[in-house]
Order: C-alpha cells, then sequence, then structure tokens
C-alpha cells in the first residue's frame, strides 16, 4: 500500500485557520497539487458563497465536506434558529457541490447534566436536517467527536453510536470518520464495515500526540504522535471509501504558528510517508 | 434516593495523595466517620503492607479496593518482572482484604503504534493475573480508562471492551467503574446490566469539569462537573452493587493544594447532596 500522494489529500481550512483566508487556502491548493479543500463556514461566508464556489471550481478541487452543521444542543430546544442555520448549511454545501456536510451534534446543553436529553435533541435535529437535505442530495455526516468532548461539543462520540443514529434515520446519512476521534476504538474495525462505501462519507487525518497538553487545540501532523494511520486508511478503503484524505490539524502551539507553506508542503510529505 | 453518608464513602489516597501519608489517611477517614479507603501501592509500600493492614483494621475501615495492578505493555511482553509485580500486587490486595485489585493495563507499548499487539499483551497479562488471583480469591478490577489515556495509560476504554475481556476469562475478573472514565458512553446503561453483581467490583467517584485544562489531573469534586452521579449511582446499585463509593480525585490546582481535612469534609457534604 502506497501513500497518499497530494492530488490524494484534502486540506480542511482549519488547519491554517489563523494563517490564511479561503481565497488564499484555494491557491495554497493548487500551488501545491492538492486535490480538495474542506472550508469551514466562518472563512466561507468572510469570502462570500458563490464567490467560494466559483474559485474552488475553477482551481479544479474537489470538496471533501463543509464544516460544520449541528450544535443541536446550544440552545435547549431544536428552535426555529438552529433548523434555519442547518438548511443553510446543507444549501450552503449544495452550492460547492461538497461531498457531505459534516455535523458536530453539541454537547450537555447548558447548566445541564442530562446526557440522554442532549442524545434526544441531537437526534432530532438530525433528523430535521435530514429531512431538507435529502431534497437537495445532501449526504449529512455525523462526527463522532473523542469522548474526551463529550460534555461541550459532541455527545456522539463512538461509530457504534453514529451508525445506531443512522440506522434509526435512514438513507442520506452517515459518518465522517475522523482518526482523531476514532483510533483508540476496540470496535473501529467492525463499525467501520458495517457502515460501508454508502456511509463512510469523509476521512480526515491528522494524529495523536503524547502527551497531549490541550484538549482541544494540540493535534499533531501525521507521523507525530502514535496513530497507525496508513492502518486505518486501509481499514476505510477496505470498506469501499474512495474519497480524499482530508487534513484537519487544531494545533495552537505548532501548525497554526508557521508559514502555511510549510504546512502544506509538510502535510504532502506526510501523506505520501505515513498516511 | 438519599445521597452518600460518610460512611459509604471511601478515601482513594490519591485524593490527597499530595499532603497525606497512608497512616494520616487512615486517621483522617476514622476522625471523619468515612467508611473505607482504597491505598495505592506507593503510599502502603511507604508505610509497609503488614503495618497498614493493621492500621486498616483497627481503624474498622472497608477497602474498597488497591491501585493498581497491570501496566502490561510497558515493557514490551509479559515477562517475569511483569507477572511478580502483579503477583506482589495480588498479595498485597489480599493482605489487605480487599474488594478487589484495580488494573490500569497499560497503553501502547513504548514506540509503538500497534494497538493490536497492546490488547493482546493486556489480554496475557490479565489472565496471567487472574490465575494466580484465583487461588486467593482476590477479584481483579479491569478498570476501563477514558480513551484520552490510550495511548499511554490503558487500551481498554469502554465497559463493552472490559466486559468483552471477562466473558473471555472467565470466573474472577469484573469492573472499576469510575464516573470519570465512562459518564460520556451511550451504551453504559446496558453494559452495567451485562455486568451484573458480580462484575461491578468497585464504583470510584469524582466529575468531569468543563472546561478540563489537563487530561490527567485536572478532575473535580463531586457536583463541580457535569457528570449526573446521583444518576450513575442509581444504575450501578439496580445492577447489584452494595460496595462503598471510592472517591478518586486528581487535581494539582486545587484539592491536592488545599487542607486535606477541608477536602474530606468536602467530599462528605457532597456525597450527600449530590452523590
Amino acid at each position: 500500500m502506497s501513500g497518499l500522494e497530494a492530488k490524494r489529500l484534502s486540506l480542511n481550512t482549519a488547519t491554517v485557520r489563523e494563517q490564511w483566508t479561503l481565497a488564499e487556502c484555494i491557491d495554497g491548493c493548487q500551488r501545491h497539487g492538492i486535490g480538495g479543500i474542506a472550508p469551514w463556514r466562518d472563512k466561507l461566508h468572510e469570502m462570500g458563497v458563490s464567490a467560494a464556489a466559483r474559485a474552488i471550481r475553477s482551481a479544479g478541487l474537489t470538496v471533501t465536506g463543509l464544516c460544520r452543521g449541528g450544535w443541536f444542543t446550544e440552545r435547549g430546544a431544536i428552535d426555529r434558529e438552529t433548523i434555519d442555520d442547518n438548511r443553510r448549511a446543507v444549501d450552503e454545501a449544495a452550492e460547492l457541490d461538497a461531498a457531505c456536510l459534516v455535523m458536530v451534534v453539541g454537547g450537555l446543553a447548558r447548566d445541564s447534566r442530562d446526557l440522554h436529553g442532549a442524545w434526544a435533541l441531537v437526534e432530532e435535529g438530525l433528523a430535521r436536517t435530514l429531512e431538507y437535505a435529502r431534497t437537495v442530495n445532501m449526504p449529512v455526516a455525523i462526527e463522532p467527536l473523542h469522548p474526551m468532548y463529550a460534555a461541550d461539543r459532541a455527545c456522539v462520540n463512538t461509530m457504534r453510536q453514529a451508525l445506531d443514529i443512522c440506522d434509526r434515520l435512514g438513507p442520506g446519512i452517515g459518518c465522517a470518520v475522523d482518526v482523531y476521534h476514532v483510533w483508540w476504538d476496540f470496535e473501529l474495525a467492525t463499525q467501520l464495515e458495517r457502515a460501508g462505501p454508502e456511509r463512510i462519507l469523509a476521512f480526515h487525518l491528522c494524529d495523536w500526540l503524547v502527551p497531549t497538553r490541550d484538549l482541544l487545540t494540540d493535534r499533531g501532523m501525521m507521523g507525530d504522535g502514535v496513530i497507525d494511520l496508513r492502518g486505518l486508511r486501509g481499514l476505510v478503503e477496505a470498506n469501499g471509501f474512495t474519497g480524499l484524505g482530508e487534513v484537519e490539524i487544531f494545533s495552537s502551539r505548532d501548525w497554526w504558528t508557521r508559514a502555511p507553506d510549510v504546512v502544506l508542503s509538510t502535510m504532502i510529505e506526510r501523506g505520501r510517508t505515513v498516511c
């Protein structure tokens, strides 16, 4: 199994979020021969959705996902504002011709310890968003986040849990598989097999550093941590995933402080050698 | 459901590890009317096992567990030294008449990304330890640690994973259920039911703080975080657990810096009000 060449990588804009605008990310991907991009909505809105869609198309980039919809627990109820924001996210993903809309579903509601209540809100929010997403053929991707984010970011924390939700909600919804969040799970291989090609909608790359000095912003460049990246890529591909490897690194101490062209050339080198 | 009175609490010595010796912990528990204690082996060795056993017995304290055996991946193989150290831990637990020997199984071997290899080492180490523990009737308790410790402390990270191992190894082995490690798991209720009274060997209490500022030493006093402690206690008791609630708080910024009598009186108050 050979590594991932640049054209089989996608740049998630979070990786250089402190350095580059979306326009600069698009330009950077084109210069470095990177095959795809995954914008975050804040950068997308800054540039304007239509302008971004045109620039991405003209650069010949695949959009591996739009980050992100979700946050269903934020307001303690699935209200009109939450539904509308998620519908807008679906529309934006469709305008970009994204492979999926990535959902970070939300953690516990504010001042709440009610995890069962949070799970119910999340499932309701996903169902409502999916209903709309089906009308525009936009796949919805639940991203199970690492259990250390259960309280404040996402209360869906394993592939099994995400796929149970997918089973209940039916077609049009699957998972974004981020190695950082799922690498530790003894059930990962069986759950990826259960997911199959229809439900592995994205594959995110970074690495788990030892020690990890911050719960959110101390993720590693591929190869600098302990995740068996080539093994995990083998697993998703054995289960039918044919998309790009999307590099998403939150790194306030390291990669967010470096020259972005160095970040891109490093991710390309590591894609070849360790992914 | 009323709270846990002092006599239904146990002090894990890690909670005041920076302030007190084991002798001081025993004395503190007695003065505060706390029903049990769970020593760590470093403090136990300082005091001497026989002296500690006598002092604990004469203070009328239950030993809810000995922390800890395990670390099976540390040396990359289950060698004589690893086996012998775990046998000594079993003997110490037996001398203390502990409810169980708590196992922190170890993470990835040094410089390894081979999680499957780590799982195999852990199961071999547990099987070898269990074989000996059965001869002295000492229950072995796998403590599934939070997935954020998979790399460097324990590669058994859910109740399901721990119980799968227990199923394969047979009688004499169960789980130590620590709310900090398992509270987020959507399968917790079903897995506790699967465990049953024979395999819920310990119940550890603290809280998950938001934000959590350090992966290891920023655990909260009960009530200061987001875990539904009374709900979880209800679950373990509904599944037959009748032991004490063992308070184990790693807190370098807060509880490790306070007067230990204040720590104990606070844990007693919180036991009554939130556990």
